[in-house]
């Protein structure tokens, strides 16, 4: 082998072993989002009456409130358990493709706002497996981010931020989020 | 320096450097588990009669229940609190490895289904640290996967799937699951 | 071109694609935090006279118990919600810098144990953004290390270990947590 063609040789070598060691799994990360998914959730809440189309029931609330009606100053204190529908538009008679399950729990006495553990359980033909959602929701904050701290299924170590919007809410009864999912780690 | 020897030095320089480069730390990632682990945790709900040896109590519950019997409606709004002991195997009697602490709650009227949030705290000679998981786990399905969104002492940063099993259980006072851990983050 | 002048200009070509395949992202990763946050938060709990200046309230408690008076047994079964002011040094009369939201729940009958989920929101001209915890806390332990298991905001996809020490308590209504925070994921 001539010199010239030992040095190309050398080089490609070198660029070869050099991204093997750079790339060890298919991980992506990415300042731009690696999966980008918009749903629709739609939460109804139980007030005594609605037992038939309620999707969510507060189970926990402070010494002067129960569990029946919303709790004042804000609801602050009170715990809700959902089971809601994830449509992919903002009708809450589309039909479902997953549905957003957990919990929410109203945390200020000055003003709206909540924290939040739930997961978008998915068994469709389009979408298998679930996204784990954790972090506070600024409820008067036109919009707000919470973590995407992990995900199973076709959605594995899934890590990202979800952007929430209330899309629209009917008193204490009803409420719909937009949920805007930028993952930025993908597998 | 001989050519040859200068392009040979040069190789295994770049190399050297490309391979620093592309390994800032000792994270480890993969699609194969860097990690596995196998436990069990038996829990033992409070029913007003075995607080001697009940691990676990309902804390919370909807407006149409109460605290001391499950609800109706595959339990829909009960909220348990627990401190499960970890096992190697599936006997309760064994001497336990840590603890399994946390929540779970459960948030479907049409079938069983539950949102979790706990740890597994060690504290022995084999594990030290602590492995914290959350996720939806809809019980009725033979495995079902939750995140383990991270860890502490020997587990540091740790990310991962956990698949479990209802191994066993006994109406609604005992239940035991195997937790299939799979690390795909190890530091 | 020389070879000698041709086989650098290709060393300093795979150097350069090396780099480029082992950075896809800004995500810096460590052993040594990459960030560092020490805070402290108040957390006043209500205790039925209190109402003006509590930041949480129980909202869930065992049957054996009432959401009013903190249960017997390490108040095992108690679940509190909080709303409690964050600040830079240890008194609870500095101006609050952010706020700790979320909740925890006493685990365990033994001892003081709790299970946390809560986030730490900014938005000050210091921090923008919010920080989202998750894990055992075994409060009787001097420190004790929950998970950071995501961020968004200035603390985008962070990750990391929060290190909490019990800085000071009063009774059942008031305790001050220093929260040490150790980032080892950022981007």
């Amino acid at each position: 082998m001539e010199p010239k063609s030992l040095i190309i040789a050398l080089f490609l070598l070198s660029l070869f072993f050099g991204s093997l060691s750079a790339t060890p799994t298919r991980k992506i990360k990415a300042r731009n989002p690696c999966k980008r998914l918009v749903f629709y959730f739609h939460d109804i809440i139980y007030n005594g009456k609605n037992s038939n189309n309620a999707t969510s029931a507060m189970v926990g609330a402070p010494a002067w409130a129960n569990t029946t009606i919303m709790a004042g100053q804000n609801h602050f204190g009170d715990l809700i358990v959902f089971d809601d529908p994830i449509t992919l538009d903002n009708n809450l008679h589309s039909t479902p493709v997953g549905r957003a399950q957990g919990f929410y729990v109203y945390d200020k006495k000055d003003i709206f706002t909540a924290w939040m553990g739930f997961s978008f359980v998915f068994n469709s033909t389009q979408h298998k497996g679930s996204i784990n959602f954790a972090g506070a929701d600024p409820i008067m904050n036109k919009t707000r981010d919470i973590s995407v701290v992990g995900g199973t299924g076709d959605f594995f170590m899934a890590r990202g931020i979800a952007t929430l919007m209330t899309d629209a809410f009917e008193g204490e009864v009803y409420f719909r989020l937009r949920v805007d999912i930028k993952l930025y780690e993908c597998w």
